[in-house]
């Protein structure tokens, strides 16, 4: 007997019928003797509802109420697929983060988990229970609800599952696995069998919205065994796994092919260059729970430097409010942004051992004469900031100049 | 400086806007001086439209996933007021049923208050914040949420009041006090300054939505100082008040017309008529969670009796299955039902010093060819279940014929 624990992400969770073919996915793994703890998000498009409603309010992402109001789309499903579960024979219960004890520190809108109370779960476990919590959403020391950012149900599952030493932690999802690109943008892109976490880590902070870049952190960090399954079609999906465990691999150069625009670009220019200047500006922009992603800075020029970095879109407005501030206490010549770029990655742990992976991404993007405006490496991953018409467009050349549209069949 | 309990219902939560007149309202009061929690209902619809979810899901009024789910709706609205009221320049908190440790049993769907913690409450109030508190909510001992019933939110305001020793409460609703009936049904009906506890127990169980009955005995009970007041509206609302403090008021027969036309009515007929029979119907009912309302019992024909009972309509399929049942095993001839039926009652504490009030209103029923179905009295009411169609007509002319029409002008 194995325990397993399910997620199930928004769309899965979209409708009553949905929710009852979802309670089927959940009697499946229960029938072959495993006891299965599920975790839900809320019902597609209700975070983004309640969210409209606190925003309407006068709410930020960042405030102890938007994530009152926000989380309750979890708790709802979570209620949901535990009475579907009750109906179809099964005894269910239905837990709330602060019932499972999901300490997070008091970051709302993005809390990060500190402790998971393993104990009521295991008790409703003993008790013959399947065991329904809803994602998303944590409790602060003050007793306040948090939530965990958005796609942060897949962090409760892997979360949950290192903490009750889970067999297996399905991630079940709309399409039946991670792909080579976003098939909605690259037709030739087709699922992969096999993952690295390394590689995971980059898609998802890359913008491949498959999961939560937290919850494979998470994953990797407590060896949590980790799989992306489609909740509407059969399938043994992709299994995210350690590079460890596949020494032998031939590997291939570049993965997948990752875009991004969910990204803004914020320049300040003419910047008296004094050390300890860009650290000034990047903690009082972390201080604001903003993160900050890709980092230029030019050579001084005449004493004056320029320093572009980029930020999510959601975070624009905070970002330009404290760099606007920052530059007059600066005396920086002026703040510009721009919010229609894309990022476009490609990814692979064979980058590694073989050389050239950038001069190939950057010869293909010039000859469609697609300019890079930002460049980011690691030994995994190399990404490039572009004008955002040309995501697509990057995103087909490159899948198919690494040949990943080849492999598989 | 006062201490003062505040609740709005679903309508004065209807909207963001509305909302936003709420926190006006609430302001208001703080302005005087006065430290100030506030209890709110869902937003108008809310409840039912999360009911529904559970109903289609297969919920049921008294599984806990349906208390989970509907309790929601209270959750949002709080953080929607506590932001409005930030907004404004207010420190405030909101509140969840388990953060104020409101503990109830485990009546699903219509839970019944054990205590209140007021630690969690003064705490706040000492740091200077308005304290806004999620109605309709309890935590059982598990730790699962619970409702308290419709118009639980009233309840919630009473017993938080009586619990933190509060100065006043004051109900907010969408009319601005106590009528003499209900002014949609009769148009000569008008509000009244001033409404006994006795009165307004037996008009909240009568079908008078002012206020949920529990909240009143609640407060008669606490000796709660209790206001209804309009949130739309400047006004002085109606006072709830006991008996006792007004001792030399020229008292009225009667105060108000009730009309309810939200039970219906079922007979087991040809019961073998044994003793402990009633007994052993009626435990079967109440341990289902079902409140019966009105009673009779035919005199015994050949051995045999017949038991006529009211309950909600909501009860209505559920204490029909508990009949049927129980009539095979008694041996009974049959069940019959009828959910078409009104109960029409007069309310005053004078009549308890005025003689003929009952026969004042069957004669002005027979008039009109109402045909008296059920009658049931108390010391300070008199109700009487009418065929549905004959409602509107019946309170109009009771109204009339106490001459309610003709009070305070």
């Amino acid at each position: 007997m194995a325990l397993i624990v399910q997620k199930f992400g928004g769309t899965s969770m979209g409708s009553i019928e949905r929710i009852k073919q979802v309670a089927g996915r959940v009697i499946k793994e229960k029938l072959t003797g495993n006891d299965v703890v599920v975790v839900v998000s809320a019902m597609s498009g209700e975070t983004n509802r309640l969210l409209d409603l606190a925003v309407k309010m006068g709410g930020r992402q960042d405030n102890m109420e938007t994530d009152l109001i926000i989380s309750s789309g979890e708790q709802i499903s979570s209620g949901l697929l535990s009475l579907a579960l009750k109906n179809e024979g099964y005894d269910a219960v239905p837990l709330l983060g602060h019932q499972v004890r999901i300490a997070t520190d008091e970051s709302y809108g993005k809390a990060r988990i500190s402790s998971i109370d393993s104990e009521n779960i295991y008790k409703m476990l003993k008790n013959g229970k399947i065991v329904v919590i809803a994602g998303f959403q944590g409790i602060d020391s003050n007793g306040f609800i948090t939530t965990l950012g958005r796609g942060g149900s897949d962090t409760t599952a892997v979360a949950v599952a290192a903490a009750i030493n889970a067999d297996r932690c399905d991630i079940y999802t709309d399409v039946d696995g991670v792909y080579t690109a976003d098939p909605n943008i690259v037709p030739e892109a087709h699922r992969l069998d096999v993952v690295y976490f390394d590689e995971m880590i980059e898609m998802s902070s890359l913008g491949a919205k498959v999961l939560q870049i937290r919850s494979v952190e998470f994953a990797m960090k407590y060896g949590v065994n980790l799989f992306v399954k489609s909740t509407f079609a059969e399938g043994k999906g992709t299994q995210i796994k350690f590079l460890g465990d596949d020494k032998n691999m031939e590997e291939l150069q570049v993965s997948s092919v990752a875009c991004d625009k969910d990204e803004a670009k914020i320049s300040i220019r003419g910047i008296p260059d004094k050390p300890g200047i860009a650290a000034k500006i990047f903690s009082r922009i972390s201080d604001a729970n903003i993160v900050v992603d890709m980092i230029i800075q030019n050579i001084s020029v005449e004493g004056h430097t320029d320093l572009t970095f980029t930020v999510s879109k959601k975070d624009l407005k905070k970002a330009l409010e404290i760099t606007g501030g920052l530059a007059k206490e600066l005396d920086a010549k002026e703040v510009i942004s721009d919010d229609k770029i894309a990022k476009i990655s490609v990814i692979g742990v064979g980058m590694r051992n073989h050389y050239g992976t950038a001069s190939i991404m950057f010869d293909v993007l010039a000859k469609e004469n697609i300019n890079i405006m930002m460049i980011s490496t690691s030994e995994i991953k190399i990404s490039c900031v572009i004008d955002a018409k040309y995501a697509e467009l990057a995103a087909r050349i490159l899948h198919d100049a690494f040949n990943l549209g080849k492999l598989n069949g």
